[in-house]
């Protein structure tokens, strides 16, 4: 086609997929996730271009999830998907992420815009000639969402975008109908990165908010610090460390911070939960007459259940979006900004340091008579076989509970989903994780931990790692079914009850071969003492599938408390 | 609790859960698909009470692809999901039943209405207090939305709800708070069951708009009928064998319409979709001065890429919401009683009857010497396997072009998804398809056809076949991946590619014995003719999976025109 006008104004055209793909590359992504279509085909063609590798998951569902997993390590995702059937697959992974503060960037392929003016009655569509049904459904779940309708628009859509979903770490939703993938736009753009450093604070606000912080910090007795979720996902574990470091303020982590901190600081004193807590974190942190929370979200799961005993009046609330000294509410005073000067300012002879307590991984005390794996002992168990920078992903259920009780070696990782809470999600995340660690160029063990309920929903992705020969070790808790639902409701309901599968020869069918795949099977304490011995097993160049038995209805103590509380939020009567 | 005044005021209370579920019983539910959830469990121990029995699927999207099989076959289904990460994991499955006309009635247990009141922070919401989201994706995708929160008015929402889900032929979503399901409502109404008639058209504007298409009818030439999906839909397939049977016209039917016509019937004529016809189908049609469409749904893959070449000029138009002649509309007549009138009214002496071409499963013409199974050959040969009554499920990609290709023996109920076009949807949908039949007391062999490109999302809904020991027999076309997509694009693009799965062990992981599948492997025309002609293959009293290795490139000539005219569409330049 000739140049039309507008092309030859360009300094240096460059069609729109690879502006798109090239701006991706730039901010860290190099693995896309997603699934072909018709209407993002022509898309993906650019994809190699701008050196970004294509992973071609499964179904939607999971890549969505594998793109979350990929975010959580690498900073940031892409996820392709077709309109209608393949965005509306991947929905409630990008929920997810939304809930869990993930930048995802999910760009959907959509009928050319001549195509939509003109109502066409076209496959993957609702019949009725209405195209933004599935847009509509993603403004409550992305922080921006674009159209890329207009070639002259669409490079500030796409820098908006990009930024938006880096710097408010949630998914952004880019429709790219078919006619505008290959449009010129102005390449020049692109030697300009995209800014995607945090809005500083205002100045003055800033400074009367730490000096606020310091009056509290320096007049408590007994102060302790309290990393949850947002500190990971608003990039503020720098500031977490520092100010741990100068301060040797003893240092918590929620269930949704695990990994935030180094485990093995002399400084780190336990998972603090409320009462789900073991009981001398719970004593130190309800004891505490000041406690800083960084980055907190403080939901049923990662709460047991609401049961924190702490005060407002004891309580400094640092987050991504404003900060609360008691009930002081500071809005649009961010936390990191915040945070440095705290560190900054600090005077370390004000501060009264009573230590926390001690951290373990106490295999000893859980250890039982019996042969049988009890979810009491292989947790702390797994702390002893984690090593340096591996990256730990648990399941929603009896995982993401019995996690609390894993002290971590430095530099690990912890992929979970206790808000959203939606059950296969670790399986594509781990796949992503994995990919992402590989990607980030560093050799990371990513070891998976899901129940036998939970890996049915999402089990093909097990393909995808292994046509990327991704080397995931993957232990399959075998408790017969939806354990947490029983602890919930219907303890023994058969609608609690899975299908039985013969889980060692799943890698197989899904293309593993007996050199890119070994699986095991454990039923007793010392078969898992001498597989988490075994030199090859530790050295994880393959992908290892291990089938772990525990009971039906052994549940971590974490989790019976949590479900108990959360059958009687269900039930309680208006 | 002791009884409230409210509840001291019914006749007979009954738990809200048991007046929903007697409901769906009296409408014609007896499988209730859906995966467990705690915001669901409470509910789901009322299923066997109401004489339901629980599917318990392997994931949300395959349990809601399953309902809408059921509902094609029982009339009408039900899918229960828990708040957001179920209700999103199925909303694909939705959104394909609300652009296909498929009566879903959508149950999602959903947080107390105290809780939602509170703005808690709970799982499985987005963590920002905000619990209309999710019902307001459903919004656009759904014919009736309620939200049972106050006991008062729960009856009255129910049987709206279902009345409209059938009526229109669309989903109904139905979000049941966990403190609402033991809540007493009034019992005594069951006695009354839920009107499902349609309404009647104004008798005067019917009679106009009869005399019209008499009119027309009586003058035609060489007039033909033109059947499609909206007539097995809406349930006018009675009146459709009438007018046929009276009439003696010649009747085609769509892609979408297939099996909505007996096609031994002496005036069946073949498959029209335009130019993707075969050619006597197409010069019959095209030529025709009169073309009575019943139910038309003309989407591009309906239709071969919009390639009709008929007037308007020569169409009559029943559809569900209206009618119209030539360029006539009649908004508001809908055709069921319009055709009952037509075929009491018409005067047989006046229609002229030009028979259209004769319809035969043309194996021997379509096959060649080569050893290797073709689409051209399969298909018709497909047509000869067939025997009366079978189910047949054809997936998106070749199955839903090839079975153009096959004359199916009368009774054949055959289901395919070609507006909404999800891939996967086959697999869920056979196994509820296969349910409803066994539901319906009637033996009836359920097919599937499906590429390996297509099986790999949704695979796992084997599992729920094989724990409900549904005997499907399963064509799995190998053709190494996306055979569809290599059509419109990236013919040999890797993103078109598939991991190779180790087939025929598939069943046995997802728990298959062998005395429950029988697995086989046919790469060859020989093979598969002394597959087709096995006796204990043909009685399908077990789970047959049937590997048909087919060439990469090989598809239906329907499917290349179509997917010609699809890319062409995508490319069009504004």
């Amino acid at each position: 086609m000739a140049l039309d006008i507008r092309t030859q104004a360009l300094k240096q055209p460059v069609d729109v997929a690879e502006y798109l793909f090239t701006r991706l590359h730039q901010i860290g992504v190099r693995s896309v996730h997603g699934v072909p279509g018709d209407y993002n085909l022509v898309a993906l063609d650019y994809l190699s271009k701008s050196n970004l590798k294509w992973v071609g998951s499964v179904n939607e569902l999971n890549a969505a999830y594998a793109a979350d997993g990929y975010a959580r390590v690498k900073g940031i995702s892409a996820l392709i998907t077709t309109f209608g059937v393949g965005e509306l697959s991947a929905i409630n992974g990008i929920a997810g992420a939304f809930s869990e503060h993930i930048p995802v960037v999910h760009i959907v392929g959509c009928p050319s815009t001549i195509s939509q003016r003109n109502g066409m009655l076209l496959h993957h569509t609702l019949g009725n000639g209405d195209f933004n049904v599935f847009a509509n459904m993603n403004t409550e779940i992305s922080c921006a969402l674009a159209k890329l309708n207009n070639p002259s628009e669409i490079a500030d859509q796409i820098d908006h975008a990009l930024r938006q979903c880096y710097i408010r770490s949630r998914p952004v939703y880019l429709l790219l109908p078919t006619d505008m993938v290959q449009k010129k736009i102005e390449g020049e753009r692109l030697k300009q990165p995209i800014d995607l450093s945090e809005p500083k604070n205002e100045e003055e606000r800033e400074d009367y908010v730490v000096d606020v912080v310091l009056k509290y910090l320096h007049n408590a007795k007994n102060p302790v610090i309290l990393v949850d979720a947002c500190a990971i996902r608003h990039r503020v574990l720098n500031e977490v460390h520092d100010l741990v470091n100068k301060t040797n303020l003893p240092v918590f982590v929620t269930p949704m911070g695990k990994g935030a901190v180094n485990e093995n600081h002399p400084s780190y004193s336990g998972v603090y939960a409320g009462s789900g807590s073991l009981p001398e974190v719970m004593d130190r942190v309800d004891s505490a007459d000041l406690i800083l929370t960084i980055g907190a979200l403080k939901s049923d799961f990662n709460t047991a259940g609401f049961s924190y005993r702490t005060s407002q009046l004891n309580t400094i609330d640092f987050h991504s979006t404003h900060c609360v000294v008691r009930y002081s509410e500071y809005p649009g005073v961010t936390m990191k900004g915040v945070l440095r000067k705290v560190i900054d300012r600090v005077d370390v002879n004000k501060i009264s340091v009573q230590p926390g307590p001690k951290v373990v991984n106490d295999v000893a005390r859980n250890t039982d008579q019996s042969p049988t794996v009890t979810q009491a002992w292989f947790w702390p168990r797994i702390g002893e076989y984690l090593r340096e920078h591996d990256i730990v992903v648990t399941e929603t259920g009896t995982a993401n509970f019995g996690i609390w009780g894993t002290k971590f070696p430095n530099g690990t990782t912890a992929l979970s989903q206790v808000l959203w809470g939606s059950i296969g999600w670790s399986v594509g995340a781990c796949q992503g994780a994995a990919l992402a660690a590989r990607d980030s160029g560093r050799d990371r063990r990513t070891i998976l931990f899901v129940g036998d309920g939970s890996l049915q929903l999402t089990v093909q992705e097990i393909s995808t790692m292994i046509r990327h020969n991704l080397k995931v070790t993957i232990f399959v808790i075998c408790n017969e079914g939806f354990t947490i639902e029983r602890c919930i409701h219907g303890k023994e309901a058969v609608y609690n009850d899975i299908s039985e599968w013969r889980w060692t020869d799943i890698p197989k069918v899904f293309g593993g071969t007996d050199n890119k795949v070994a699986t095991h099977q454990v039923k007793t304490k010392e078969q898992l003492e001498s597989l988490l011995s075994d030199k090859e097993f530790n050295a994880a160049d393959k992908i290892h599938f291990v089938e772990v038995h525990m009971p039906k209805h052994d549940a971590p103590r974490a989790l019976i408390l949590t479900a108990e509380a959360s059958a009687k939020v269900n039930a309680r009567d208006s």
